[in-house]
Formats: C-alpha cells, sequence, structure tokens
C-alpha cells in the first residue's frame, strides 16, 4: 500500500483518552435500569440482560480478569469515519490487559462469524490502520444475525477459535441484534459475552446515555466542507441554486448539523415536513417562495439542503409508494406489457385510488418513471434511487414558470443537483472522531475484562475535552421498545429522530428566515488535524446545542 | 460575515514569497520574443506588443516609478482557488511602493469595466479575504472584452478613475483578450497598460513560462480528498463501481492529476481517445473488459475517473452532435410535432447520415434524449448537461451482460455515478495556490510600476521552495498562435491538452494496466494548512512529473 504523505503523518497520532482510562478502572454500578418503554415485554424477551445497571469507570482499583481472553470483532453495515480506531482502542486496551490476549476480525460483516471468515490481529496489522477512514482492515457486510441457526453456527466458530467476547460495531439494528445474541449466550451459559459499539454517520442511534454514534462528526465536516466551497461558488458566480442532497434516509441529523455548520439558504428536515403533514407540492412552494424571495432582492443564488429520506416522510408519497408497491405486485405482467411509459402511468392511475391517483399524475415524468420502474428484489419501489434533488429542481422551476406568469416572481432560476454521502462515510476521522472512537474500543476491552454482555459501549460528556469524558457500559435493553417490523412486534433500539423540540432544530428556526432571505454562509474548510485546537478539536454543533 | 474557526486561524497566514520579491526588484530582459507559431499573423495584429522580451526579477537597483498610481482589477470566468490572493498580492506590492497607490475592482467580471460597476479596495476589505476562496470579494463574470466599443468605453471609465492599468485574471480567452486591450491602448497611446494572471482550474493555460494556472493545485487535491473517500469506501463495501467525472471541459488535466494522486482502476483521458479515434463502444469495452478481469479476481468494485469533455473528443459522437445540430436547426418544427421522443429519435434516424444513424441508434435512450432535447439559446446540443458518468455506467451494464451470456464474464455490476467541479473551485488556496498566487499578484504589481503592458505573470521553477520561484512577466503575444473561432482566424494563446508524450501522461501510462486489475487506491486525505511541510506544501504530481 502507498500511503499518502498525510496519512504517514498521521499514523503517529495518539488518540486523546478520558482520564478513567488511562490507568487502572474501577467499575462503578448504577441502578437497575428499565427499556425506555414496554418494560414487561422487553423483560420477558430478555430474562437474563435485562436491567442491568449503567456502569461508570473511575480511576481505581481494577476486579478485571488478568487470564488470557480472545475477543471477535464485527463490522456491521454501512462505513463510518473511525471504525479502524474502535479496533485499534480495543486491541491497545486488551493487550495491556493481557500481551497474550488475542483478537480476530470476522471478515466482511456478521456473515464472517456464521462462516467462519476471519483473521487475527496484529501489532503489524493494527499499526497500518490507526487513524484512517474506511471499514478495509477487515470489510464489513450487511447479513443479519437474527436466526438461531447463525447464532449456533457463530458459537461453535467462537469456540473453536478460544473466542470469550464478541464486539459488534454497528447501528441501531446490528446493536438490537447484538443485545438478542447476548441474551441468546447467556441463556445458553456458552461463555462468549457480546458487546456493542454505537456506529452510524447519520446520527440516529442516540438517546440519554449515548450522545452520539460514531462517524458522524468526521461525515458532517467533509459535507460541510462541500457545502461550504459550492456556498462561496454560488456567491461568486452569483447564477445557480445548488441543491445538495445529504445521505441518511431515516432520519435529518447530517442535513441539521451540515446547516447550522455552513448556514444555507434552506434546509429541508424531513421530521418537520412529517409532523406537517406537508405535501410534495407544499415542500416546493415553500422553496419557490424563498427563491423568489431572493431574486426580489437580485439574488438569483442560492443553496438547499435536502435530506436523502425526504420523500418516505411525506405522508402522501409514503401513501402513494405503498399502493404502487401493491398494485404491480398484483399486476406485473399488465403493466410491463404496455411499450410506454405513458400508457404505463395511464393504466396506473386508474387503478390506484382517487387521492393517490392525483398525486401521481401530479408527479413530473421523470419522477414516475422512476417510481413504475426501479424495484428491488422484493418487488418495492427502490426509494434510495429516487433522485429527489432532481425532483426538487424540476418541481420548483415549474412552480416558478407558474409564479412568473402570475406576476409572483422575477428572476432567473438555474440549477445545480448534488448528492454527497459516498464522499465522507470513509473519511479520515476527525480529531474527535479518532478521540471517541479509541476512547470506545478502549471502554470495550474494560467491558469485556469484567466479564459484561449484553452492554453498549458509551463515552459521555463528549463536548469536554477527551480527558474529562465519562467512559462506561450502557444495557442495551435499557434503549429498547417494541416496534412493528414486517408485520411482527419486535424489540429494538429505539431510533433517534430529529426532535423538534429539541435544541439544535431550535437553533435552526431562530436563524432560517434570516439565512434564507440574506446571505450568511459560513465555510467550515477541510478538517485539520495538526493545527490550533479552535480548529482541530470541535465537536458538532447538534453537540453542543444538545449540552448547553 | 460569520467566520469559521479555520478562516480565522487561516487569516494570518503570511504567503511565502520568491526572494526576489522580497526586497528592491531588478528587472533583467531576456531576447526579443517570437510567438509559438503563426509569426507573420500575430506580429501584424500585434505591431506594438510583438517581440518584446522575457523579463526576470532579480535582487536588486529597482527602475519602477514611485509616482502614486492606479490599477483596476478583473476577475474573469470560472472560479478558481487564489483569486483572492492574486488580489491581496497585488495590494501590498502597490502599496509597498507607494502607499498613495490605489486599486479599483470592478464588480462582476469584464462587464463591470464597461459599466463602471466598481469598487475602492481598502486594508479592510483586503484583510477580509486573505487566503480564502472564491471570488466573491468582486465577483466574477463571463462578458467577453472583445469590441472595440467595450475597449472605449473601458477607457473612459478608466480615465474617469484616473486608472493607469488594468490586471485581467482569467482563463487562456480572458488572457488573449486582455493582449488585444493592450495593443489597442498602446497603439491608442491611452496611458492603460493591461496585465493577465494566468487562472483556471483545469489546468490548460499552461506552457514553456506559465508552469501551471493558479486554482489547478487546490482543485485538484479538493477532488483528489473526495476520490480517496471514495476508494477507501469501494475498498470496504466491495460492492460499487465508482464513475466519477470531473470538472474540464476542454482538457484532462484534472482527471490526470487526481489519478496520479490517488492511483484509481480506471483513468479516461480524452486527448487519448481523441488520438486513437476511438469510439464510444470502444471506450465502453475497455472499461467493461476491466471491470470483468476485476470480478474474475473476485473483486466486483472499482473506480473510474472521466473527464467533463470526454464526450467531445470521441471523433463519432463530435460528428454526431454537429449533424444533429444541424438537422434540429432546419427542422426544428417538425421535430417537436412528435409526441414521444421514440417518434423523434426515428425521424433523425432517417434524415442523418448511414454512419451517424448507426451511432444514434446504438446510444441509450437517456442520452439519445439529452441530445435531442436540451438546446442552448444558439440552438446547440448543450454537452455540458450530457450525464457521461451515467451514460457510461448504462452502456457498460448493457456490455456486461452480454458478456455474461457470452460467457466472458461471471460477476455483479452494481455502479454510483458522481460528478465533482463545484466542490472545488471555491476551495480556499492551499499553501501551494496562496503561495503562488499572492506572488503571481505581487509581480503583476511590478510589471506595473515597471510600465509594461501586455505581459502576462510569471512564477516558474515551482516544484522548489517559495523562497527559489522565479519570478518576472511574459509577454502574451509569445503563447499565441492562429485558430479558426466561429469560423474566422484569430489569434489565440495556444490551450494545453494532455500531452501523450509527455511525463505526467507517461507516468500513468507506466502504472494503469497494475492499478486496473489491482487495489493500489491512495488516500490523500484534505487538504492541511498547519501540519508538517511533506503534508502541506507539496506541488501537484504533474508539476512534479514536468519537472523530472
Amino acid at each position: 500500500m502507498i500511503k499518502s504523505p498525510l496519512q504517514i503523518a498521521r499514523e503517529s497520532y495518539s488518540p486523546k483518552l478520558p482520564a478513567a482510562l488511562k490507568g487502572s478502572v474501577k467499575i462503578v454500578e448504577g441502578k437497575k435500569t428499565e427499556s425506555v418503554a414496554d418494560q414487561a415485554d422487553i423483560e420477558k424477551l430478555f430474562p437474563n440482560t435485562y436491567g442491568m445497571p449503567v456502569l461508570t469507570f473511575e480511576e481505581g482499583e481494577s476486579g478485571a480478569t488478568d487470564k488470557a481472553i480472545s475477543v471477535g470483532l464485527i463490522l456491521s453495515g454501512g462505513q463510518a469515519p473511525g471504525g479502524h480506531n474502535v479496533i485499534s482502542g480495543i486491541y491497545d486496551g486488551l493487550k495491556k490487559l493481557n500481551p497474550a490476549n488475542k483478537v480476530y476480525g470476522f471478515l466482511g460483516g456478521p456473515g464472517g462469524l456464521v462462516d467462519n471468515n476471519y483473521q487475527e490481529l496484529t501489532d503489524d496489522i493494527i499499526d497500518h490502520y490507526r487513524n484512517t477512514g474506511g471499514f478495509d482492515i477487515i470489510g464489513s457486510g450487511r447479513t443479519k444475525l437474527e436466526e438461531v441457526e447463525q447464532f449456533d453456527k457463530g458459537l461453535e466458530n467462537c469456540k473453536a477459535l478460544g473466542i470469550n467476547a464478541l464486539v459488534i460495531i454497528g447501528g441501531d439494528d446490528s446493536n438490537t441484534n447484538a443485545c438478542v445474541l447476548a441474551e441468546y449466550y447467556k441463556q445458553k451459559d456458552a461463555g462468549v459475552q457480546v458487546i456493542g459499539c454505537p456506529k452510524t454517520i447519520d446520527g440516529d442511534l442516540k438517546n440519554e446515555m449515548i450522545e452520539t454514534s460514531f462517524g458522524f462528526d468526521t461525515a458532517c465536516k467533509v459535507y460541510s466542507e462541500l457545502i461550504g466551497n459550492i456556498q462561496r461558488d454560488a456567491n461568486s458566480a452569483k447564477k445557480y441554486w445548488h441543491f445538495i442532497k445529504l445521505m441518511g434516509r431515516s432520519a435529518s441529523h447530517i442535513a441539521l448539523e451540515c446547516a447550522l455548520q455552513t448556514q444555507p439558504n434552506i434546509t429541508i428536515i424531513s421530521e418537520e415536513v412529517e409532523a406537517k403533514s406537508m405535501t410534495l407540492d407544499e415542500v416546493v412552494s415553500d422553496i419557490a417562495n424563498k427563491v423568489a424571495a431572493r431574486a426580489a432582492n437580485g439574488e438569483n443564488f442560492g443553496t438547499v439542503l435536502i435530506p436523502e429520506g425526504l420523500v418516505e416522510f411525506i405522508p402522501a408519497m409514503k401513501k402513494l409508494i405503498a399502493e404502487l408497491n401493491d398494485l404491480l405486485a398484483h399486476n406485473e405482467e399488465e403493466v410491463n406489457a404496455f411499450e410506454t411509459n405513458k400508457e404505463k402511468r395511464e393504466y396506473l392511475v386508474e387503478k390506484l385510488s382517487a387521492e393517490m391517483a392525483e398525486v401521481f399524475k401530479s408527479l413530473p415524468n421523470a419522477i414516475a418513471n422512476q417510481l413504475m420502474l426501479d424495484r428491488d428484489p422484493h418487488g418495492n419501489v427502490q426509494v434510495s434511487m429516487i433522485e429527489t434533488e432532481k425532483l426538487l429542481i424540476d418541481m420548483v422551476k415549474a412552480k416558478l414558470k407558474k409564479m412568473k406568469k402570475a406576476g409572483e416572481y422575477v428572476g432567473k432560476f438555474a440549477a445545480q443537483g448534488h448528492f454527497f454521502g459516498y464522499e465522507g462515510r470513509c473519511a479520515a476521522p476527525s480529531n474527535f472522531d479518532a478521540d471517541y472512537c479509541y476512547s470506545l474500543g478502549y471502554t470495550a476491552s474494560v467491558l469485556i475484562a469484567e466479564g459484561k454482555t449484553g452492554y453498549m459501549s458509551s463515552v459521555r460528556n463528549l463536548t469536554a475535552p477527551a480527558e474529562k469524558w465519562i467512559a462506561g457500559g450502557v444495557p442495551v435493553t435499557m434503549m429498547m421498545n417494541m416496534e412493528r417490523r414486517h408485520g411482527e412486534m419486535k424489540p429494538v433500539i429505539q431510533k433517534a429522530l430529529v426532535k423538534l423540540d429539541g435544541a439544535p432544530f431550535k437553533a435552526l428556526c431562530a436563524k432560517r428566515d434570516d439565512w434564507a432571505l440574506n446571505t450568511k454562509y459560513v465555510y467550515p474548510g477541510p478538517i485539520q488535524y495538526f493545527g490550533p485546537t479552535e480548529v482541530c478539536d470541535l465537536p458538532t454543533k447538534t453537540l453542543v446545542e444538545e449540552s448547553k
């Protein structure tokens, strides 16, 4: 591997640790915990891991085992900056406890555990990946660990390798599954602990005890760098509106954080669109009105941030997609027999409910075609393929044309679409994520040595300097509630959507009218690793607002 | 303006200057120069500015005027990182010569000169923009200064403000026009000098005396950061091919530089496609074969870099577009009368030459539709609107399907398209561009004080430390030749395409087979401003290869 000069310089960075993790660790047990909702159901499903106390680490006498242990690591789901540092934190923590401790990586995600596809991690390998982005050290994958056969196969493979504990680094679903696995192994007295680590750039795995998931900080900073650059371009050329879609289907934390960092003219928050039961046409009108207001000031340029999942948060679109999925599933042959999209669409309009037929008719061709054509293997519309940024550009353009005729708009509208996602998921971690991830991993190693299972690694107080961060463990059951999934009630970690009464959203609301009309762009620039601390060690605006 | 922490920290950066510019400057005159071609024609068109010597600055006795002078600045065309530093370099240079010197910025590009739209620049304003990206200090524009009426109007406005010299910061066309303006003012003995500065992220304004245009360094580093991040993602998830289009219509320098920085699997160089008279199908086959070769190794992922201008370099496509432009211009009504794209296409196939009809029939619908529909105000196909990255994805997908049937391909192909352009044009300048631009501006101030006109600011020896850079002036006529533009022969600065016998392209060729089959990605990471010099002060690979 040829390393870039930055990678070489960055290899020697020592992530900052909370004070309690620097020496011998004393575990302080809190009170018995309850799940956030549906306590009776959750307790019944997790008789062996429910109600455990929150654990907080302090400097002091350790009760951890010094018997040699072996640990298996799994990276689950989409990449997030800092995954390699979680792994180096676990590795260093375990090796410090006992140099004979072993660390295995299961390759290509949870599937590696089931298929016994693994690699032992050594100093050489770990040193190669310190402070780098990506999950390429052992690869990731999207296999879900949900079936008892998988659990048993995994246990068999762990036993063969002498593995005493698994660490699953993943999002809400993966941590839910980690908890089910922990319960299963504990119930069987299998001798394999399971610890989770909160990963996702989307930022939707958070709660009272998990202030943020790792990777969110770095990904948002990369996107904000690009948004800032585009805004500077918009403000220099003064001729384009830039519609920027940002990754994150199930929540709008990324769009919100990037908005607080860059102060764009318009930011759509899906959770607000849903709460207000807005139609697509209302979303479009709202943008068009702001375009017109700026045009009245002679400013025919601007920026719009769009969360990737928007379409699914618009109640009418959600309903339309559901009806279309049904219709297309039951009338596949008839639909496919038509030669043109126009005929297909006319046929479907006839079959849809009157309300949805109107919605479907109102859509621009390009999007209507996508809704009719791109199906996933289960026959469902692939919502992530919808180019929402282009859909909005087309619809705003059409709306402005009408407004111009009505004398409500005087200006020129030209737009560029962007989608940022893959650009940030594997960026090298910011100092914050490098430190946070390393601390999460180190914390996991302590939880393992203390014999804990069904816990998620937790590092809190994150707006303070790393020295003062609070490390410990949180029972996963504490974050759970019951939700309907594929027609069945399941215990799952409650997903954290953007709270409309939360401080970050309120911070946006307080400023957005000013930002819309006036040009108040901020240009954050690229992530810096070597400069002054006020440049290099900033937490996200979301964390700062939430900790106020 | 709310400044980001990085912006604040970066304000105090002092750009590095060549030794000769630090004190009093002695001008050393070289020999009389000739234009690169068509010497007789160019000399005839530029009787007053042809043949002037190359100027080199050394430390020594200055012959510059200390009489107060006033200078007008113009930013012309697309943004490039470092424009604000050119301006601060000019400003500091002039103020050092005589604090009574004045600097005016014409607003919104060359149009500002004609319309007398200007602002005087002061310490306060300049300090606000040091080391920042964008052209927002005075704005840019695309008005071309080509007509005598514009020249006369500009002169009138200069006279009214007491302006003795103009600095035009732009690409090859803008500098050509600057030279025509210089000649015109000199011929009239108007008392207004004109100096050019070589700007363009595309990197196609370069020659023996201009080693690189400013902004190329920063823009390529931003794109390479993103390409590196995407490659790390590709190599972690191992499930997508990423097709990445890069800005730069008329040359492939950006794609080539980014390839040398990041080592992607496939890099298309338009100049090579043209030289080999490749068809679109051959370009597609070439990619598909590499996809198949990687798939045979179990690697169903990769990266492809695509220069924005590719389609126009494919001889058959260029010819097809020309025929379509003609056909659509002469048959607009008939074509618009058809209701479906299918009918339009069938009609056009009938009318095209047999050869072009075949090419047109072979195109995927999405692109054929773009060629029929999106016209610019002159009735021409808007080539920049063609989503080449998606065109190639669709065509490679279709090709692989055929190869699979023929047993020549075993694998899965899923792809993501990206287009990077606006993300890098207004980035804050790298140390290199901050230093280079400031030096170019400072050099321009010396040329003005020395009474020069028709010169371009030149700073050379750029792979050495800034201290050893060689500053001076190059007669613009020296870079000119005669080219056909809109049916007429015109004197223009020769555009620098990627040379297929040049060192940077050869460096790519030496490695590309290895990079295609094996995964040899490099991850450059974001531009750093405060770290070790080997991270922060690197010139481009293109410069390094060219200076070997």
